[in-house]
């Protein structure tokens, strides 16, 4: 079982790889109360969201033989860019498996990176037992993008962080996909100051460890919905269900639209552009389904920002062809 | 004349007003040297450029007589989201104009924060001969972009943050439109650390500065044609060229794709959307306009991120309409 110590070692283990992400601090204009958000800027990580941290404390672990096979995953986007890119850092060569109904950005951003994709299945599921094959049959290493506990340590660094720069911290909203950075983050928050409340925030289309908190155990739902991809696995596992149920106070879920509507907030109120999970935790307010009235210090982690862009690029392509002297 | 004590100064008035942006160090994959850039993010700072810090600065110092009869500035856009938001948290009313060939997302911007926007002319010249008119007719206070002390010591204290979280930057990159933020920061970069290399970037379109320093006099540009709208004005003033010829080096210039490129380039590798004058400064080291070869600590100031990026949110709305589950 993952501990403290284990993301204390994950910490100095990345230092020289990934980034001490900044924190802002912005007018909460989505709520009564209290005047001012920390938002933790995930986005910024390398690659693109804290998966960076979950994936390089895994390859740093890997003996040369290991590295010198390669590394496969499946995941629902962040998890296999976070891999590619450590990979390629690393000189480690990395197959990922993504479901059919990936965005093309995904898979470009894991291309960019150099590292080749296979896409299988409909869900992050039906890739990860596609994936799972594929290591076994290569004798390939499988880097779960949350049922491990390398994995969930180094999402664990994200907390210490945050307890660092954000001392007198007292409430912290997590989004949650298959649990990983919420067992991480609420494993090292509980553990070093039990008093901060922690929040778990899913989408309506895939509360995965909603349904699992609810009946005590692994749930798997018949099918999920939601643009979130990265927070869409079907069922979350033992390992980040046992931490949940240890580490989070609440569960809150949050519908697509409403994390449309916080990605439009994120980008004019701090000119942050995120995928709709790295918004989820600000829906989770603008909505009121949170209520941070009565809390002094407040932090949103924002996990990602790998939102499919490409629209803003070409207008500026065609703006630039034709704009006239003036 | 502004001096580094005013810079100094306005560091401290402004301080609970806007945020101290971060740095993030990323791979300089653009060039062959050195391994590693520090971009400076001042699409971070409130109001989404550092425009806010020379309008804090301007209004802080207002009487409440001229506070009371409200401000008016004319704006390539980034100006006038800065005054609009700083109005706003001060309760002082502002009037913005705009040439009409700006986007609707800069009207939208400053419409979020309360001021009321009128378009004239073609060009920010053309604006801002209005905006003149109008403040003279209704006894409200003019702010000028960069034309004023006020604005420039504002915009100075970028060059402080610096040189306290990059103590050994030895280069800088800084984009001009009228030369305010050349002139605060090279003035404040100068004084202290009179080694560091200071770059000037303007794009090919609107090279209002390297007309002025290469004549030796203001130039008015007879037109100019440029997407990065905030760099974009027909001539600089006495006063930042002064500023310019005695703290800029060297000054180089882009092409508008290139700034797209560029902006490429930041959202692939920092998830950073910015507007083109905000990527100008990664278009110059890109293109190799700019050779960083032989320094070790290089600093990009990212400057502005006020992009035009309504169709990133209409594309996941469609998305979330369409979803299917899986």
């Amino acid at each position: 079982m993952v501990t403290l110590s284990d993301i204390q070692a994950a910490r100095q283990r990345i230092r020289h790889y990934v980034r001490h992400t900044p924190i802002i601090t912005t007018a909460n204009t989505l709520t009564s109360a209290p005047e001012k958000l920390h938002l933790k800027l995930e986005n910024l990580q390398v690659a693109g969201s804290f998966k960076s941290r979950g994936a390089f404390n895994t390859l740093l672990q890997l003996d040369d033989a290991a590295r010198a096979r390669g590394v496969v995953a499946a995941s629902g986007g962040n998890h296999g860019v976070a891999l590619a890119y450590a990979s390629k850092q690393l000189g480690i060569s990395a197959t990922i498996f993504l479901p059919e109904s990936v965005l093309e950005d995904r898979v470009n951003r894991i291309g960019v990176w150099g590292a080749q994709v296979i896409q299988a299945g409909s869900a992050w599921d039906d890739a990860h037992t596609a994936g799972l094959a594929y290591a076994a049959e290569h004798g390939m290493t499988y880097v779960h993008p949350f049922d491990a506990d390398a994995t969930i340590a180094g999402q664990g660094t994200v907390g210490l962080e945050l307890l660092e720069d954000v001392p007198d911290m007292d409430i912290v909203l997590i989004a949650i996909g298959g649990g990983g950075l919420m067992a991480g983050m609420g494993l090292a928050i509980k553990s070093l100051k039990p008093n901060v409340r922690v929040i778990g925030i899913e989408p309506v289309g895939a509360a995965s460890m909603k349904a699992a908190v609810s009946t005590g155990h692994v749930v798997t739902l018949p099918q999920v919905r939601t643009i979130a991809d990265t927070l869409s696995p079907r069922a979350v596992s033992d390992l980040t269900l046992s931490l949940t149920r240890q580490c989070a106070d609440e569960l809150v879920l949050v519908e697509d639209i409403a994390m449309i509507d916080a990605m439009r907030w994120l980008w004019r109120e701090s000119n942050q552009l995120v995928e709709p999970a790295g918004a989820a935790v600000i829906a989770a307010l603008q909505t009121g389904a949170v209520d941070i009235a009565g809390f002094k210090h407040p932090v949103a982690l924002i996990c990602g920002g790998n939102a499919s862009a490409g629209c803003v690029f070409s207008e500026y392509e065609a703006a630039a062809r034709s704009a006239p002297a003036r």
